[in-house]
């Protein structure tokens, strides 16, 4: 006991070494000791941690080879760029400024082929825009005497930068060109100062400007060619998938409720739960998917607001099913008989919508209106019918005293209190498929609005579409 | 009749003269007149898009004048940055490469404090690195001779290139480093690449290091010294004003349910849709305040985490508030008597959380624990008992028979069907404080950490801090 004691203190002892305010007790091989073994676990605790950290790499790139892909994309992109430094005739051609390709191709490369484009587009725009702006403020500068030239370009650096930063907060530009505002800045600024010093203002201007788009063209040119990723093809992809989870958490958790099987995949039933997530990546995709030209089915400006207004309804559900979800978690006060009374009921209704949400999925994924989806929602709403019947026959099972709980077992009625938890569950099962309803139309003119834009792509060939838009003038 | 067909197909016909193929039918000074109307319209439409355009950023700017703040900011830190340029002494340190410094300043300012100082530690730290890396490449290559130095740079660049990419996929690097693994590819692509051609790599790689970090100690001065805007506090005012908005729509939901007063203001009652929809807000003020120093009552190291635990206990909240909603909405449908039956149970329930909520959010303000909270959560489940036995009574009123209908005004009994809008109602709004009793227990762990937090601050002056961690060992 005495020894164990004297261990355990032992570290404190050896601070008041150090502070000289007390004997050595501990031998000096037993501190070496202590700091190796202190060293032995940070190391062996960093490896363990350096081990997770690329076991959680290596699975995230098992999990989507995608990503894999991405990188090595990167990486050829930039040492097909580095060619252009090691060749001459280019080198010649652009000067120093080859870096800019480098850089352009580093910071335009995204995963998604929209999200490149829009940063290709909007540099080159920008860049062009700032270049003559700045060649212009550059004249007028020169103009205005060597006295006055920093302060012109001072100010006109201070106006315009300040202008492009704020149009960056309004949101229609944000969605838009805010990468555009950024590189409009940028180059302004560098083009400009470099006017005082640089006399070959134009060269710089022309140089910078030849070099991105030699920066850009390659980085579209390797994002459509090298197994593209497509932002409106994800976004699609995922609309459909959490149509899928919506359908099998509902059906799960109101089976799980009726049921008590054990054997729901809980992963399946918190399925909901990626659908109220995705707001933010679906806005992204979609604002993305707007600069793509048309792929695989999907035509340029293919409807793809469409897709948020899916989104929202399919959130809107996925709210009642949280609230479903707690009701579960309180319905083990629920009285069993009430259950059985309900249980056939608010299963078919359970299983009538979430095959409907199945059948929507369906008809997104082939993009073209469902024959069954009407068939189904007929079936959805007879389904409530019945559950509405058995709800009204259930005041049949009530015990109208307050007090008689214990008369329960001799009547075989229940409780008011006992009835309320199934109750809220059939009654937010309705609501669910009001919204589901609503789903049915936003994918029903997602549907009609993607066909009316394949039928206006086909006509833009014939002459009449120009003639019917000159007419309405 | 005749006239007028003539002038609606007055521009087909003119279309067919410019095909050659039709005689001329209107006389030429209305076509000009035509192209005049048409131009005008034309410009007329611009300018009021243009007009709308400049009032909504109008607007923004009234509501926020900080925005407008924040470009002045970056117009300042630009326009300083130029004198850079303009400055012999600093220009012949740095030289041509002082567009570094400006490129920096307009990359790095962020509306935040927290952003900027990522971004600003981000750029100098993979600068840094890259820097060195790229080096230290270079002489492997230059040893390697000249045939094979292109290959040696060419494979290192991808290699590097492709793991950094593959690094800002991993969360926990992408919440951190996503910055500074793209500016990690960035310097050394350019560093390595330009180490064959040019001859003063040391140089090179010594002047951006040095101009990144005129830029961004510019940056670090100017957010936090002009009218700085802490990520910090922008999350704990966005915590404390969400909660008063899902107090105040709680509250009004029930009371414009039971009392169907219309004065209930519309933006207060949907204010819950505001913390449904700010999860990636607070997200990403929660990641950009940690790497903020101490400011204001906010210690470095404030538990900033807690804050997403608040959010995400608020918003099970609210979508439980979201189907209260959609049970007002089909509540027409319920007794009168029922309602007024329940009324003063589910007001009393409805007002005893509101008010504990804006407790929690006073709690929050001044982040210390609220002494009267306990006694709101007290009086919240003391109504919750007064609701359930008012919902246990309920069967007194109800109507066993189904068929009955007609006899309703007879005795005063209501059917079944008309019960369950409210019963749904009063679940929900057990079920809601079932939540917001999960709220207070968050809202007091952030207090109690924030507390401990301070005390540790207050401790590590002293040397027990140290002593106690050697002890750990």
């Amino acid at each position: 006991m005495a020894s164990g004691k004297e261990l355990c203190e032992g570290v404190e002892w050896r601070i008041r070494v150090v502070d000289g305010s007390s004997e050595v007790l501990v031998p000096p091989t037993g501190l070496a000791r202590k700091v190796w073994l202190r060293t032995k676990g940070l190391i062996s605790g960093l490896g363990m941690k350096v081990r997770m950290f690329l076991k959680q790499a290596w699975d995230m790139g098992a999990n989507d080879p995608r990503k894999v892909i991405h990188c090595i994309k990167v990486g050829l992109a930039l040492t097909i760029v580095s060619l252009v430094y090691f060749m001459r005739p280019l080198y010649d051609g652009v000067g120093g400024n080859a870096m800019w390709a480098i850089m352009t191709v580093v910071v335009v490369f995204e995963p998604t082929v929209g999200a490149t484009l829009y940063k290709c587009l909007n540099r080159v725009c920008a860049t062009c825009l700032a270049g003559f702006l700045a060649v212009g403020v550059h004249w007028i500068a020169s103009q205005s005497g060597d006295r006055f030239e920093p302060f012109v370009v001072g100010a006109s650096i201070f106006i315009l930068a300040s202008i492009a930063t704020f149009s960056r907060f309004i949101p229609s530009v944000k969605s838009m060109f805010d990468y555009g505002a950024m590189i409009f800045i940028l180059t302004f600024s560098i083009v400009a100062i470099s006017g005082y010093r640089v006399d070959k203002l134009f060269d710089l201007a022309h140089q910078r400007i030849s070099t991105i788009i030699i920066g850009t063209s390659l980085c579209i040119l390797v994002i459509m060619l090298v197994c593209p990723i497509w932002s409106g093809q994800e976004l699609h992809s995922l609309t459909v998938r959490n149509m899928d989870k919506l359908s099998d958490s509902l059906d799960g958790c109101v089976r799980l409720c009726f049921t008590n099987s054990n054997g729901e995949d809980d992963q399946k039933l918190q399925g909901y739960k990626c659908v109220l997530s995705s707001k933010a990546s679906e806005e992204s995709m979609a604002n993305f998917a707007r600069w793509e030209p048309s792929h695989g089915r999907f035509n340029f400006r293919h409807p793809w607001k469409q897709y948020l207004k899916i989104g929202a309804s399919m959130r809107s559900c996925a709210y009642c099913i949280e609230a479903l979800n707690s009701c579960i978690n309180s319905e083990n006060q629920a009285a069993e008989s009430i259950k059985k009374h309900l249980s056939t009921s608010c299963l078919k209704v359970s299983s009538s919508s979430s095959s409907a949400i199945k059948e929507l999925a369906e008809s997104v994924k082939k993009m073209n209106k469902s024959p069954t989806i009407d068939l189904l929602v007929e079936e959805m709403n007879s389904a409530l019918e019945e559950l509405h019947n058995d709800l009204k026959s259930l005041s049949h099972l009530l015990n109208p005293s307050t007090t008689a709980e214990n008369q329960i077992s001799a009547t075989g009625l229940v409780p008011f209190m006992e009835i309320i938890p199934v109750v809220t569950l059939a009654s937010i099962l309705i609501e669910i498929s009001v919204r589901i309803e609503a789903l049915v139309g936003s994918v029903e003119e997602l549907v009609k609005e993607s066909e009316m834009k394949d039928k206006i792509v086909a006509k833009e060939e014939k002459p009449e579409g120009t003639m019917k838009a000159l007419q309405r003038v």
